[in-house]
């Protein structure tokens, strides 16, 4: 493919730059007869959204979605549902100087050597801006999979060395504090870190983690479409991610496999783990219980301190980026993880639809 | 697709169980007009042979490739090649125990879940020997890219606690030393503490480093086809990998775009980056440094000392694995890693080939 | 995929139905630094456009295409192009009556077979405009394979029994007629048995070839991705075409190697052919020589006499179509038909320009 | 893709040249639980079988298969289905000397123009040998049909100007007569056209039909992945078919929508067609109803008889070619044609699996 399209069956498509006409997405092999309406993806959308905490860009953007098609009569059809967002809020002149330049940690550079030439206005295509079509997408699908129980959940995990407690969990807290943190107490204390990063004109990263309940056993199809390579993919794949984990990820490397391994116990008649390090998925499957999954987020690349780069005429000069920018990605790019972990496990679940000839025969046989 | 094949020109779809006859690969899409023998592929596949040190399984396989198709007179065609290696040395007796239960750890579980049932024998489909189709197709591509002037080195980075420095890096000692750390010192370090883990009954893990040179800026498709993206999907998708790290990686949520942001500077009149934090890619696309990336693998999952587990009966039982296993998965797994990475970079280069109009008038021109 | 996405490299993704918001295109792939337009587009849609002579339908539709992505200082940037076509002139009312039965000759059946429902406005996403998008991108495509002086034609070769007379070939008839025949003697003859067809309530079929000059020898995957084998599934994609010929088509049966073979001879220093039944492609790639295809379209099946069917309660009727309709759908679908050809071609050529070291060369070395 | 692979989720990969050490193909996403054999493939190769009749090349080769991977048991186990056959009967001799030239309606060409060189011994990868894999991979996904009930059956349609008469319809008369016609009469006839041709040192060409019962209607996604743009795909991929119809095919043309369109009507309180000129396929979307597809393949290129080529130094020579061959192709295609239209079936079926929401409760709510 040409990288703008992603899944088997499932499949979205995105396209816009930062300072076009508009930015949309098509989702393509959306099974019929869900209900879904615009709203459905604006609450999603909303958690993305500019300009609404201190520590959010000031720039303010409706990023109102319009679905052009597959949907009559309130329910999906089948057929490609194509969403759009206009761009309202551009100050392409900000980005006349930055031209010229490339900016220190942005693709400015790469976009050059690969293409030729690049939309320099706010990044084009490598704006954060791109991530509107993914949250719609990832819209879609979290709806769809609320049908089979499976639901999703993404937070800040850590802003700077301030992490979260979760024995403090507050589910509410994520929607309701500026930092996505589940955690008020956190929240409060990465707010100060970051406000003093915005005096020092500089910025910060963090820790997104996503839980997904409720996933059946099964998902993931061996040995290159297993769910946690393909979760990897989707989650890497969004800008500034620069690291993503499974379960206990990183620190697998300092245990045993005594203290590494999940038993397998009996719970209410069922198969359940006693623990889960292996974060729900085993030889690349769901294992049915909790998937876990962590990507940790560079700090903004657009700081207001001086820099030191090279121009086009090959120059090396002092550079000191202007306009709105946010002093953390973090919080904003909660829903982009979940929105891509939602997309990713959704068409795991399509495809496993038909890994066996029984689960066919209860489709076919009438 | 069905999960056995990856990448979109240069494409691999990998076959076989731990006790078939036989596993192999099918590499297509390899450029025509390139030098290859068994012997190319042979090198690569020996470097993940068990049998050869006190850390590794005592079963002895030969793992002699046959090449069977898509080489004439000593070149590539284009067409298909396809390489198989036979199962010589399976004990399947070993397994049948292991039939009626759950390994901790293992596929077992998610296999009966996903097929109704499962080829038990060591593993079946979700055995490290899987990776030899892996590795062979590494091979393939390793030697393309030499072509152009990319060099891939991979080696192990930690063990459990034990890490190499970096100052001490020797590249002879990769292939020389039983854990394949580029450091000696290290080494031998870490091979006492395997051989107190094997006292113990348990296994270790550890972090597998693979660094790339030579790579061109301009590889990789923003914005789901990005280098990185595909190079944590390539990687997450070896067994026992829970973690994918992308140049500084975990590291970057602690830092700020001042310290994170990697300068750009002329040097010798080409432009290059003072530092490079990003590990080689920005915005997905590769920027024409050093493409660095990290793997943390998981303990070996077969360990001897006695685990709590459920039969297919839905009873509690304790087990006790036996047979021939790894206490680390790390040291036979550096080749993977690098055969995954150079295979993502291949097909990177190869799609990026036409990316702009005057790249194919170069070819179209005459 | 999902069923709406066609490509390796040059991928087109269309959506959109009949009566809904508007329709539209996703072209991702497309190479970097091509100058590129509306106009470019609107010059292909105005050849499509309903509503222009008396054997379409009285419908009008504007058809103005909008381009909102993808596009920088007049050059394509290499990122996803994003068409978009308002639909402008529904009479959703119309179609209210047929919501409860199914049209013979339509897909209203089996979508409802496939989705549990359907869109019946105008026939949803079955509609022929739903080829909108496919003449969008292939106006692109069109464009990119100028740049590399490859030409396509498309026109009627037969309405019912007028077939042109190849010695007549007139390139300019081909816009000027009504019919799109490239013989205007054929075209009046054509024009007469169409408006007799009218007069008795009835529609008509015909054949549409397309020719293409210019093609490199070299282009074609071998085994499945073969250049025939993927005009073949491009152009049968198109709503009503019922067989694809390629060369000499279904003539090959009847003759004899000796007949059918194209012998190679010297021409100003080249290997050519002294002759084309091959219709430019041997063993699925191409030879250099012009490349024929044909495609067989049914005669419109909503057509204003009388018929038989069934409705959603399963009682059988008679119906009687109503609103506006073509009587002959060959003569629009002739640049559908040069799209689908342009689109695969370019795809071809794009992919192939990876097939050798020697033509990575020639980009990679600097 | 490379071009060896087809399929969404049932995926094959086929390999191996006519002169190499095997032929062989991998079969992905083979639904678990199939009871599957070496027999089942054995009876489906066995009939594109060389040496077995007097129209058909002496050449013999045993054509044994191996199942290398993806059976355990007795059944399939979801991973991939690894499927050789070893070359025994190569006279590499014969060809050395056609090494120089291009041979007519050949692929010598083109693929020395694609590649730069080729393996000419016996056409390399575009000898007819190379459906082996296509035909086990066939039998495969015939087996799982006939678990839905679904039955395909091909035959020759027509030799040269001898068409087979559908009143003497005799499905036995397919597996016995030289010719694969279900009419023995016309078979006779056809043998001594074909005796004829022979004794000039010609070849011939002829029509395959293949007609497939039992498809529910549903499968084949709009608007490019349809089923008979998938089944043109399918089998315009089989070397010397040079054209493809669905159902009435070319005749759609001469007709009108009163006489082309299919009625329908209820049946045993079922939705039926009352004709079928559709030929089973419906907007793209399987009907219900038969489907039928035809094939025209082109009289086999290698002959006896003298021809004008040229040499690779760019001489105009005449050459006549040597060696054991077919003097048609059509009798042993026929199992070929089968094939791809059983892989492609099958692929749409289970792609489609997932197309409702209350399909995916059917397998995901226990």
């Amino acid at each position: 493919m040409a990288g703008s399209s992603l899944g088997i069956i499932f499949q979205l498509t995105t396209w816009g730059e930062s300072h076009g006409a508009a930015l949309g997405v098509v989702v393509d092999g959306c099974p019929a007869g869900l209900h879904l309406n615009e709203g459905d993806i604006q609450t999603y959308l909303n958690r993305r959204k500019p300009g609404q905490t201190k520590i959010s860009t000031p720039r303010k953007e409706a990023d109102d979605v319009q679905i052009l098609s597959g949907i009559f009569e309130g329910k999906t059809t089948g057929t490609p549902i194509s969403m759009l967002v206009k761009n309202t809020s551009q100050h392409s002149g900000d980005y006349r100087e930055i031209a010229g330049y490339y900016r220190p940690g942005h693709a400015d550079y790469t976009f050059d050597q690969k293409y030729g030439f690049r939309d320099y206005r706010g990044g084009g295509r490598s704006s954060g801006r791109e991530t509107i079509g993914r949250v719609a997408a990832g819209a879609v699908a979290a709806k769809v999979l609320s049908q089979f129980g499976i639901q999703l959940c993404a937070y800040t995990k850590s802003i700077g060395p301030i992490t979260v407690s979760m024995e403090n969990f507050d589910r509410k807290a994520i929607l309701e504090t500026p930092t996505a943190m589940p955690d008020r107490n956190a929240s409060s204390l990465a707010e100060k870190y970051l406000a003093d990063c915005m005096k020092d004109y500089d910025s910060a990263g963090g820790v997104i983690e996503c839980v997904i309940d409720g996933v059946p056993a099964g998902l993931g199809d061996p040995v290159f479409e297993k769910l946690d390579a393909n979760l990897a993919k989707a989650v890497m794949s969004i800008g500034a991610v620069k690291a993503v984990e499974i379960g206990d990820g990183t620190d697998v490397s300092l245990h045993h496999g005594s203290t590494n391994n999940d038993s397998f116990r009996i719970q209410d008649g069922r198969i359940v783990k006693a623990s889960n390090h292996a974060g729900g998925i085993l030889g690349g499957i769901s294992d049915g219980s909790r998937i876990i999954l962590r990507a940790h987020v560079k700090p903004t690349p657009s700081i207001f301190s001086p820099q030191q780069t090279v121009n086009q005429q090959g120059e090396e000069i002092e550079i000191s980026i202007k306009g709105r920018h946010d002093p953390i990605i973090v919080p904003r790019a909660v829903v982009v993880v979940e929105s891509m972990a939602a997309i990713t496990i959704l068409d795991a679940l399509m495809v496993n639809a038909s890994a066996r000839i029984e689960n066919l025969k209860k489709i076919y046989t009438t």
